[in-house]
C-alpha cells in the first residue's frame, strides 16, 4: 500500500491505492480543514503535494497560479503511489504541535467480524433452509389412473423425493387444477418444512424447474431502521443488502411513543402497514437490484425486538409498556406473508426470530447466535447501540440480558441535525483544539445534509476533548469562536456553514442534542454496570466486547470510551458485528438448526429488568457526565483531556 | 291408537290421535277428493262421522244444513278415539269396486333408521370432537412471573389440561394481551386438535367459562338444497336443523351446468359466494331458533359432492367435467371458516368429509359412515337419491361406487311446478282410476304451491296405474277428462285448479316434467344394474338396501317400484336414512374416530366412471320405459297395472 507522509507534522501513514488525501490525513491524525465534508466545495482543503505519485482533479477554488505553485484540495485528489503532502498554515491554522496527538484511531479492520469469520460460522450449520423447492414431472391422468390432482402430485413427491405427506394452503389448491395442466404436469412444489409443531406444507406450484431460484429475504426490523437483504437459499450467499428508516418513525421515534400510537384509533393498523410498507418498499429496491423474481422469495425471517414483531404481526403492544411489562409473545408464530401484507411469492412464510422480553426482543437473540455469543467459552458483552440499548452478558453457560432504552440519539433521532448513515451524513468530525476548526467527512464525500451515529459520537468527543463544552456538557461560550455561539439562550457549535452545506443551513450540534447523547450514552454505560453488578463482575471479567447496531461498524472505540459510552476496554477484545440482528436472521434462513439454536438462546437467556432496578437508576445518573462521574474509571480519557488542556 | 273405519268401503285404519282423517283415509287406502291439498279450502272432501269421537272446525264450505246432517271437512277434523266415517259419493266420485285396491303404502317407520338407531350408532364413538374448550384461572404476572401472555397461558394448559403444546392462530394472538386482562386472566381456550398432519391450534379465547357451550355447525351441501343443524358438542345433541336451496341454482341445476358457469368471468367467485350466503343464512336462522351464540359454533363440519366441496372452496372445479374427470382434491384441507365467509365464531374450522372421485363425493362416503355400511356384513346397496344419484354397492369388505347424473327432477328442479319438500308441497298423491279426480296433501295441509319429489313419483306411478299416460309416458289424451288436457301440443294432467291453488294457477304435471321424471328414475336403475352387472351379482344379491336423500324419508317404496326407480326389493330389507350425508357430518363432529374412518372409506371405496361405461348406456336407454323395457323384472308392478286395467 502506497505510504503518504505529512508535513509539517512529519507523521506517515499507508493507505489504499485510490483513497483521497483528506482521508489519507484524517487516518494519520493530522488536521486539515475541510467544511465541505470533502466534497470539493470548500476548497478549504488545500495542500501541496512536494514529491510522489498523486491523480489531481481541476477545480476552480484554486488559482492558476496556486495550481502553478503545487497546491490542490485534498479531498478530491487520489493517491496512486508514495507521496509527500506539505499542509501550508492557512489549511491547518495553527502550529505543528497542535495537531491531534493521537493515534490513528479509526476502526482496526481486523477487529471487525468479516464475512470471512461468518462464512466460518455460517458454515457450521448445513444448509437445511426451512423451504424447499422440488421439481417433478407427472404423467398425466386417465380413466385408469384417475388420482386427484393433489394426490398424484403426492404420489410423485413420495416417489422422487421422499415427502410422505404434507398439508396444503387453500390458495395452492385454488388454481392447482389449471397449473398443472398448463405446466404438462412438470411442476416445481415448494413446501415450507413443519417445526414448532407445524407440519410440511405445500405453499407453491410453479410451471416448469425452479429449484435453482430459491430465495429467501432476511428483515432487521429496528425501531429507527429496517435493513433487508436477499439470500440465495441454494448457495448461502447474499444477493443485496438495502435500508431504509422505519416509515413508523412519523409516529414516535421510539418504542414507547409507538405503543402509545398504537393505543389511539387505527393507530396499530397504521403502525402496522407503515412497516409493512418500509419492507416493501425495500423489497422493491432489492428486486430491483439483484433481478431476483418476487416469486422465488418464498420464505422471509425477521429479527425485531419485541415492540416491533408486535407490531409488525399487529399484535396489541398495550401491556409492554405498563408494570410488569408482559408481551404477548416472545414465541411469535409462523404466518402467510400474505398476512400481513408483504409482496413477496404469494404462498411465502414470514418468521420472526423469537425474543426474551419486552425490551430484550429477537434482534439480540438473533445477533447471540449469529456472533457466536451462544457457544464460546469467553465471557461476552454483547451490545447492540441501537435506539432501545439491548445487551446481554454470558456465554455459552449462561446469558443475562437487559435494555437500557438508549433512545434514538445515535441513529440520528431526537438530534437537530442527526441523521442515518447515508451518503451526505457526516460520519468522522476532528476539532483542532487550538483554532476549533473542524475537519469533517462525510459518507460519499457530497455536501453534508447532517450527522449520523459515529458523527455525532466523534462530535460530543471533540468538543469535550477540546473543552468547548464541559463534563456535565454545558458551552463554554466565552471564547469568541464564531463557531461556538449562542443561539436563542443555548450553546451550539456549528459544524458546517450554511454555504458548505447541502441543505444550505448551519449544520450544528445543540446543547440539546448533546444532552441527549449523554442520556444516551449514560443508558448504555449503566446497563453494562448493572449487568455486571448484577453478576458480582468486576469490568475485567468481560473477555469479549461485541458491538451490534446498524453503525456498529463506524463506531470508533476510543471517541466510545472518551465519551463513556463504554468503559475503557482493552481495544484487542471489542469487536465490531454490525448488524447482528440481520446476520442472525440471514442464519435462520440457511439453517433450521440455527433456527432451533435461537429457539434456545431465547429460551436460556435470563432478563434482568432496568426500568425498576434501583441499581440501575444510581448507575444511570453517575454516567450523565462526560466521561463519568467516578473519573478513577477513565484513567485514559482523562489523561488525554490533561494532555489537551496544556496546550 | 284409535281406529277409523271407513265406509263404503269398509276399511280399517289405526292413525295417531290427532290425525286428521283425510289423511287416515289416506292411510287406508280410501279415496276422498281433496283439490285443496287438505288445507279446508276446497270443500271438496266432505265426509259424515257417523259415530265417534271427532273434533270438527267450523267452516263456510259446508251449508248449516249439511252440518246439521253430521258432514264436516275430512281435512280439518280430527281424530279423538274409535270412529266410523262414510264416504259420500259426491266426495268419492266412483263406487266402493274402485277405491285403491292396495295395502297401505305409506312408509312403515320401523324401516327408517330413527334417532334411536342413530344414537346407538353415534354411540359407538367416543365423544372426541375435534373442538375442545378449556378453561383455565391463571395468575397474574408480575416482575418475577414475567412470562409473555401465550407461554402463561400455555403454562396453565399444560398444567391443567395437559396440553403440552399448540400452534396459535394470529387472529387470536392480536387481542390477547387485552382480552386476557379484561377477563382477569379467567378464559376459555378453544383449541382444534391436530389430524392429517396438523397441529393443535389455539384458535379462540374468550373471557370466562365457555366450556359448557360448545357447539358444532353440520352441514349438508348438496347441489339443489342445503340442510344445516346445529350441534352440541358436549351432549352429542342436535338442537335444530334448517334447510333451503342452494342459491347457486340460479347459476344452473347441475353439477355441469354449475361447473360451465364457474369458467365465465368471477363465475367462480360468485358460486362460491352464493353457496356461502346459503349457509350464512341457514346458520342465522338456527340462531334465531336455538339461542346458541355464533361465537359458541367453533367447528364446522361439510358434506357435499365433490364438485359443492370445490365450489365452496373456490377450487378451481373444471378438470371434473372434462374426461377422464379429475378432481383438485378428494381429501380438502380443514381451512378456517372465516376464509370461506362462514359466519360463525372467528377462528373456527371447516372440514369437508373426503370423497372418492369427481362423481362420488364426501356426502356418500358420510353417508356410508352414518349408516353404519363400511362395517356392516350385509351386501349393502346406499343410494342417494339427489341431483347427481350417487350409489354405493358393498359391505365392511369391499364398496363400489358410482355416480348416474340423475338430475334434479326429485328434488323438484327441470319440473314445471317442482318444488322443495316444503310448506305447501304435494307430497302425496293419489288418482281415483275411474273418476281421473286426484287426492292430494300438501306439507303442512296449505294450498299447494308445487310438488316435491314424493308427490313427483307418486303423480308418475299413479298417471301410470291409471293409464293416463303409457309406459313410455305419452299421455292418452282420448279419456276427455277435464284434468287430462293438451296444452300447446303437449299433453298435461291437472293436479289443483288454480281456485283451489296457493300459486293461482292450475298445477300441472306435463308431458316434459314425465320425460325429465323418467330419465331421472332410468339413471338410478341403470346404475344399481351396472353395479350390480360389474359385481357379477344379481339383484338377489342385495342383502340391505339404504336410501338416502333429503326426501328419501318420503319415498314410498312400492310407487318407486312401480316406476321403476328401484328393482322389486322386499320391503323388509329396505331402510330409509334420510340426509345420511348430514347425519355423517354430525358424527364426525363428535368424534375423530368417526373421522378417521370416514377417510377410510374414501380411500377404500373403489370408483366406476359410469359416463365412459357401455354397458350403462345400455342399461339406461332399457330403463327409459314404465316400469321398464324388460318386463318380467317388474312381476308385482305387471300385476297391479293388469288389476286396474280390468277396472
Ligand atoms: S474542498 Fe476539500 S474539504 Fe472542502
Ligand atoms: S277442503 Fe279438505 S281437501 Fe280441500
Amino acid at each position: 500500500m502506497p505510504k503518504i507522509r505529512f508535513y509539517p507534522d512529519n507523521r506517515e501513514v499507508e493507505v489504499e491505492k485510490g483513497e483521497n488525501l483528506l482521508r489519507a490525513a484524517m487516518l494519520a491524525g493530522v488536521h486539515v480543514n475541510a467544511s465541505c465534508g470533502g466534497s470539493g466545495t470548500c476548497g478549504k482543503c488545500r495542500v501541496v503535494v512536494e514529491e510522489g505519485d498523486v491523480e489531481k482533479q481541476p477545480t476552480a477554488k484554486l488559482s492558476d497560479d496556486a495550481i502553478a505553485k503545487g497546491y490542490t484540495l485534498a479531498c478530491t485528489t487520489k493517491v496512486l503511489g508514495d507521496a509527500e503532502v506539505r499542509i501550508p498554515v492557512e489549511s491547518q491554522m495553527g502550529d505543528g504541535r497542535a495537531a491531534l496527538e493521537r493515534e490513528h484511531r479509526s476502526v482496526t479492520h481486523g477487529s471487525v467480524l468479516t464475512s470471512k469469520d461468518l462464512s466460518e460460522l455460517f458454515g457450521e450449520f448445513e444448509l437445511e433452509p426451512a423451504t424447499r423447492r422440488l421439481y417433478v414431472e407427472m404423467t398425466a391422468p386417465n380413466l385408469e389412473d384417475n388420482l386427484s390432482d393433489l394426490e398424484r402430485l403426492k404420489r410423485e413427491l413420495t416417489r422422487v423425493h421422499g415427502i410422505v405427506d404434507f398439508a396444503v394452503d387453500l390458495d395452492c389448491l385454488k388454481e392447482m387444477a389449471v397449473k398443472l395442466r398448463e405446466a404438462d404436469w412438470k411442476v416445481t412444489a415448494t413446501l415450507v418444512e413443519g417445526r414448532d409443531g407445524e407440519c410440511p406444507r405445500l405453499i407453491r406450484l410453479d410451471s416448469g424447474d425452479h429449484s435453482a431460484t430459491h430465495y429467501g429475504l432476511a428483515v432487521d426490523i429496528g425501531t429507527t431502521s429496517v435493513y433487508a437483504e436477499i439470500i440465495d437459499l441454494n448457495t448461502r450467499e447474499s444477493l443485496g443488502r438495502v435500508s431504509d428508516y422505519n416509515s413508523q418513525v412519523s409516529c414516535g421515534e421510539d418504542i414507547i411513543s409507538r405503543i402509545v400510537y398504537s393505543l389511539k384509533k387505527d393507530g396499530l393498523t397504521r403502525l402496522q402497514g407503515l412497516v409493512t410498507d418500509t419492507i416493501n418498499g425495500l423489497i422493491k429496491r432489492l428486486l430491483e437490484k439483484t433481478g431476483v423474481s418476487k416469486d422465488d422469495i418464498v420464505n422471509m425471517v425477521a429479527a425485531g425486538n419485541t415492540t416491533m414483531v408486535h407490531l409488525f404481526y399487529g399484535i396489541n403492544p398495550r401491556y409492554i409498556r405498563e408494570e410488569p411489562y408482559i408481551p404477548t409473545v416472545n414465541f411469535a408464530p409462523t404466518v402467510e406473508a400474505s398476512n400481513l401484507g408483504i409482496d413477496i411469492a404469494k404462498g411465502a412464510r414470514v418468521y420472526c426470530i423469537p425474543g426474551r422480553a419486552s425490551y430484550v426482543g429477537g434482534d439480540i437473540t438473533s445477533g447471540l447466535l449469529a456472533s457466536g455469543v451462544y457457544k464460546t467459552d469467553k465471557v461476552t458483552l454483547y451490545i447492540d447501540v441501537g435506539t432501545n440499548g439491548e445487551m446481554a452478558l454470558g456465554n455459552s453457560e449462561w446469558l443475562l440480558s437487559c435494555a437500557c432504552s438508549a433512545g434514538p440519539a445515535f441513529e440520528g433521532g431526537s438530534v437537530k441535525y442527526g441523521m442515518r448513515a447515508v451518503k451526505g451524513a457526516i460520519e468522522t468530525v476532528r476539532i483542532n483544539p487550538v483554532t476549533y476548526e473542524p475537519m469533517i467527512l462525510t459518507i460519499g464525500q457530497t455536501k453534508a445534509k447532517g450527522v449520523c451515529g459515529s458523527g455525532l459520537i466523534d462530535a460530543l468527543a471533540e468538543l469535550f476533548l477540546t473543552g468547548i463544552i464541559n463534563e456535565k456538557g454545558k458551552f463554554n461560550i466565552e471564547t469568541g469562536h464564531p463557531r461556538i455561539r449562542e443561539n436563542n439562550g443555548q450553546g451550539e457549535y456549528v459544524l458546517v456553514w450554511a454555504e458548505d452545506s447541502a441543505v444550505k443551513e448551519d449544520i450544528v450540534i445543540t446543547e440539546a442534542d448533546i444532552d441527549n447523547l449523554i442520556r444516551t450514552k449514560g443508558a448504555i454505560y449503566a446497563g453494562i454496570t448493572t449487568l455486571l453488578d448484577s453478576m458480582g463482575m468486576p469490568v475485567e471479567a468481560i473477555e469479549q466486547v461485541l458491538i451490534a447496531g446498524g453503525f456498529g461498524r463506524y463506531l470508533e472505540l476510543d471517541q466510545a470510551i472518551t465519551i463513556g459510552l463504554l468503559p475503557e476496554f482493552p481495544e484487542e477484545i471489542v469487536k465490531y458485528v454490525g448488524n447482528g440482528s440481520l446476520m442472525g436472521a440471514h442464519l435462520v434462513l440457511l439453517s433450521q438448526t440455527a433456527r432451533e439454536s435461537a429457539k434456545d438462546i431465547a429460551k436460556k437467556m435470563t432478563y434482568l429488568e432496568l426500568s425498576t432496578n434501583p441499581s440501575f437508576m444510581d448507575n444511570y445518573v453517575s454516567a450523565l457526565f462526560l466521561p463519568h462521574t467516578n473519573r478513577d474509571a477513565f484513567p485514559g480519557v482523562m489523561e488525554r483531556v490533561k494532555e489537551r488542556s496544556g496546550v
